[in-house]
């Protein structure tokens, strides 16, 4: 049995208390955006209900023409316009360069990957500079932006003003 | 106070069940690749525990450049190499084109999108081609590779196979 047959099998679990259908639009009205961070259970981070927010995350939380896709679509076709970012402290994206992580994947597997790793420095300023993107993003309708960082040590999510 | 003071607030709250400081390699080896759907609290239905798996979100839950940089940064500096594919039922993404979207965008912001939606038509087709493209991706060292459907009506996970 691998560890996808437990998840498998843990959803049997689930559906004992499955919540019933629900509308495809979040009924608060807000997608988050975050680290792909195995620590960061949003849901229960965040108070969010079973069909309350959309939950769009990648390596560090960072903003791609993914995200930006994925937040235009929760926009325009699914009327979200609030927008927060979740960061964290102790990422793995902090403790490597992008050149170092192109070699890593070279040496292994032969190929250079043609995009970079999104490495970063200074979590707070990451955040800042995700911010700038999406509330400056032409294509998105968003009333609010705002960052967190969340701090894996204790459990608290910090805004980033 | 909007919906994101709200999400601020019952942070305090979690920081009373936070399970404490875990190390930033998943514990299971697993990183999930779903839909950012408000309808999914991917930790409840796979049974994940904090600090087990990267969960990785978009709109559809596509294979996107996005989601390959955040696989490979999850197996080459993180240690996973099982990726489980989440994928549902009543996706925004079925309701619409590429096409259709991108006029709506421009409708509303006047600015065209760059990017394509990533609608799709057969969401078990669209699991299998995202399974066939992180299979065949030579930047990754995936040792297995599953593709599940989630049925929003009922809260069962359906393995594509």
């Amino acid at each position: 049995m691998t560890e996808i047959d437990r998840m498998l099998a843990a959803n049997r679990e689930w559906m004992a208390q499955f919540p019933g259908d629900l509308p495809v639009a979040p009924a608060r009205g807000v997608a988050v955006v975050a680290c792909m961070d195995s620590r960061m259970p949003l849901f229960g981070m965040l108070g969010l209900g079973v069909g309350e927010a959309h939950v769009i995350r990648n390596a560090g939380g960072v903003v791609t023409d993914d995200t930006l896709r994925s937040l235009a679509v929760s926009q325009h076709l699914l009327g979200t316009r609030a927008v927060v970012l979740v960061h964290h402290t102790d990422c793995g994206l902090q403790k490597a360069s992008d050149a170092e992580f192109a070699d890593l994947v070279e040496s292994r597997t032969g190929h250079r990957p043609p995009w970079p790793a999104r490495a970063f420095a200074d979590v707070d300023a990451d955040v800042r500079e995700s911010m700038r993107i999406i509330a400056a993003a032409p294509y998105l309708l968003s009333a609010e932006v705002r960052g967190t960082v969340y701090e894996v040590a204790s459990g608290l999510l910090r805004e980033v003003v």
